[in-house]
């Protein structure tokens, strides 16, 4: 398969791009850090990313930042961040990547688990992640020519904890590896309309 | 209790304003149908309303429009119909009526059943519905003075199955009244970062 990771040099990104490229051929794109640049709050910026890598077996979307902040502070514009980029960047991932992607192909995003145990400051990390899982369980209904979606929600990861680990104490950390294998099962297996917890 | 009704002439909002008025003060805001108007879409509209309304004791909202389509012809653009609608107009309902709440007080949102149990041309109506699940089990965490924040999750009103019926076929519906014991008791209980599935 031809697999493009979006945040492929990322925590996670990176981990689940060494996996599959033990089988595939993986492209990675990032925003700054990969030859394929991609910027998924800018919809042109996407479709110019999918022009240059053309047709793909499959997509997995790793990226995606919001804004953590006390409730009693937060502003709309606030919550726009995340919903410009780790919510409607990862969505319009899939929507620019329909025609690019192969008969049977597969979209694998990232929610996360502040929306099943939340925490405080993380009220629009909870909005879109809930948005994300709600998401690809409808959008699993309507993908064309047997195309299958899916999300990993996975809980801190064991290398982010020296940021995190204050935002999510004792939280059971998973590690990047761990996490990779959940994308790797979305990629490599035949559901669809799945939230893989880890 | 003085008690506001966002949407508070439609279908759920009657039922709600009905019932909540035979023991407390209910004061009715909706886009066009009744003396006090608000557009959710727009905060400054928010911000008015507040002001003229002054303090409050609890906010229930009935109210926000997403966007029903296909998934493989929708654009970001249908996509922040819901969005700035059903979403953010009603978290906006949250952080600027903060202020305006007295101890102790409550809002009251509505999701709805199709993140948990999808529908074609609902990917929008999920994602938006899960992102409001999600919001509130994270903003109940972090409500000040006591304030508390559930929402309601209905399936079909039987009263809308004239319009509806073709989209949620076989789907059980509820009456606009049962819907509203939900929303009475979010706002007459204690109990606080619940999603009432009815």
């Amino acid at each position: 398969m031809r697999v493009l990771v979006i945040g492929g040099t990322g925590t996670i990104g990176s981990a689940v791009a060494s996996e599959l490229s033990k089988r595939h051929t993986v492209i990675t794109a990032s925003r700054e850090q990969s030859e394929l640049k991609v910027d998924i709050t800018n919809p042109s910026s996407i479709e110019s990313m999918y022009q240059a890598v053309g047709k793909i077996d499959a997509v997995v979307s790793t990226t995606g930042s919001v804004h953590f902040g006390p409730l009693t502070e937060m502003t709309n514009e606030n919550f726009f961040v995340g919903l410009k980029s780790k919510l409607m960047g990862q969505i319009n991932l899939v929507l620019f990547g329909l025609k690019h992607m192969s008969d049977n192909g597969s979209f694998t995003l990232t929610s996360g688990i502040l929306n099943r145990d939340p925490i405080r400051l993380g009220a629009s990390a909870a909005m879109v992640n809930g948005a994300l899982d709600g998401f690809i369980k409808s959008a699993a209904l309507e993908m064309p020519r047997g195309m299958r979606i899916n999300c990993v929600s996975p809980t801190v990861i064991t290398e982010s904890l020296d940021d995190y680990a204050d935002f999510f104490r004792e939280y059971p950390s998973v590690s990047a590896d761990t996490a990779a294998q959940a994308y790797c099962k979305s990629v490599e297996g035949a559901q669809t309309g799945q939230v893989y917890c880890v």
